[in-house]
């Protein structure tokens, strides 16, 4: 560990019946790169519920992280889906890596019923849209792990570094895995590397987002 | 005002160049009516951001509703959106009806992030299933003034009324109005009345919801 | 039979796991039904491609019909369907109802590559769109049963019967068929009828269609 | 010109408000390049009606190629669309780039009402498949410039040169692209590139088409 600020950039495991994740091939080819003054240190996450928490708790606690950035995988996708909510539910369609299958639990008893992210996501997505990578604001991250991911990882923020910045960017399937999905769209690695390497980019070198409006009209 | 139990369902004006809400119609029809001993009373609410939590306020305060369903229209969505988030957060894509255009505004302020919806949802899926209505459990209800209707009908239910049951039903365009957005698809009133009338027969019925898998796999 | 015009409306057998299909309800609903003066004969055909052609041009010779409308199902798509095109090209996905699944097989050996609706479509779609059916123009009516109905009806009417105008809609799944398949749109079985009837009418009405664009953009 | 066999690729200019076209990319890539013993030679095509058939009827002349694959971009299609079918319509949404905006018309009178691809297109999504790049077999190539090409080049291999085989392929807006059209996917050049490459050696490589449905069920 240097005295560079880090950035903690997460990815995860391969799952749901898929050999590969975009998440983790996209934190292995960042982690180690400089991005201006600051480090980008990676970590591949397990698919589970169960270890979430204190993983991410151990991550903040090593690192000390200035930016906190976790990926994952949303099939069907095909755009950089820029997360602005984690909730405290889990609701699995299918059982986790480990094989639980949490229903209609709580991420954490007791906490708030959602976090927003503290990325400047319109900022974020007005700078991904002029260097021509697709993004969207989305305001859900499901009930999976990825969203598990995210709360727990905003829990913590709000609760033990209040100044980490941190965030989810949900990421379309590679092609190599949407060929075998008909119908649905994909996105290049090198494209995805390029549109998280901006998010990080963008989140260094902006204070205060930009007050645009983002929403939906229903 | 009698001393049968009272339902409260809601619906909305006109908006965003529309001539009609299907929300508003089928509050209309089913104002009145009895199902089993319940009484549903009927509301429009305008499309605008600043009258809401007051106007929710006075509706529970005067009919002290068991349930409450609030309404809106989705267009695009194809299905009933049995909404199960409300988030504390308010991003208008275009100014609702008194011009008001808030950014990146909490609903309320010191609020929690999100509430959840207190009807049986999967139960209520369940049921529109085996009765023929198609139906999604969905996990964004927008950040438009459907979602502070449902957010401040959650925090005013969490503050004071913590026995009564609240929710919000998206539902898709009528097909009059499908039929000027080329692609797009529609629902019925028929179709959409007799849903949430289900909606309704099966929050009654049900005390505990059902313990059933309907999450997301990302 | 009378001296009454008529008009032949043919919807197909349930196929494909389904146990209804919104076709045969629609021609049921209207056989017997007087547009004008022209008086409705309605046909169910079989979900099979051998008797295809025969079944159609023996209904063609007892009906002498100066309109036929052929009705079938499209699963997922959520308005009505004007097809524009029939391709004499059959390619099953599927088996159909009597276990035969070609591959790539000519509807007609020797006859032209695709014939074209000779209803007048864009007239049509402009009326629907004034009385609020959803519906929208369609280059393709698949590789199936469908098209190969379609392709045999135009063929006949090219080859033997040359005053008869005759098409091909598809339709939606009926709320209750979408309701066991997540995700996906569907249409009023009364919606239907209105907008058929509404086919009808306007062919009746219409001696040359509109001269309006309804093309692609690519 | 050598004695090399010849591959004629061609794409098109930018339309239809876009400053790039991913099909014009793809064969300033490929143009010059060899493929086995094959050489490509590309081809940019005006987005224009009127001079379609004469040019294409001038670059056969010219190369007197094998095999020609025409490209286009089909905005808001995610995968390789292999197109099956061209149809003699032309009907055309926006005017082309010279302003010509024909509606209704034939692309040749007195021509077949459609033409297949003669390219060997279920091996060719079998291999892309495999090699992991996304695609999908398609029953329309839609009624505006591409169809025209599509058609005039088919109609041009059926009357003067049956031993060529020929085909057309849409492919996604370029990431660039997309960034500018929310919600809609794309596809990396290098995928494209990679893509069309292999349906040429694909093509080259096979004889007889593989004979496995491809087809609809509707």
């Amino acid at each position: 560990m240097t005295d560079k600020p880090t950035i903690l950039l997460t990815g995860f495991e391969a799952f749901g019946g898929e050999h590969i994740n975009p998440s983790r091939e996209i934190v292995l080819s960042l982690d180690g790169e400089f991005i201006g003054a600051h480090r980008v240190v990676g970590a591949i996450l397990p698919v589970a519920f169960a270890p979430t928490l204190p993983l991410m708790e151990a991550l903040l606690e090593e690192h000390a992280p200035r930016i906190v950035v976790a990926l994952g995988q949303a099939g069907g996708r095909g755009e950089l889906s820029l997360e602005r909510v984690a909730i405290n539910l889990v609701d699995a369609r299918i059982p986790d890596n480990d094989g639980d299958q949490p229903i209609d639990e709580a991420v954490v008893t007791d906490a708030p019923g959602a976090y927003f992210s503290s990325l400047p996501l319109k900022a974020v997505q007005s700078h991904l849209r002029s260097i021509g990578i697709p993004s969207a604001l989305s305001f859900t991250a499901g009930s999976f792990v990825c969203n598990q991911v995210f709360f727990a990882l905003a829990h913590l923020c709000a609760t033990r570094w209040p100044a980490t910045r941190a965030g989810f960017v949900h990421v379309p399937w590679l092609p190599e895995q949407a060929a075998r999905h008909p119908g649905q769209p994909s996105m290049a690695l090198e494209t995805m590397i390029a549109g998280v390497r901006a998010v990080l980019e963008c989140t260094i070198a902006t204070a205060a987002d930009l007050r645009i409006a983002g929403g939906t009209t229903c």
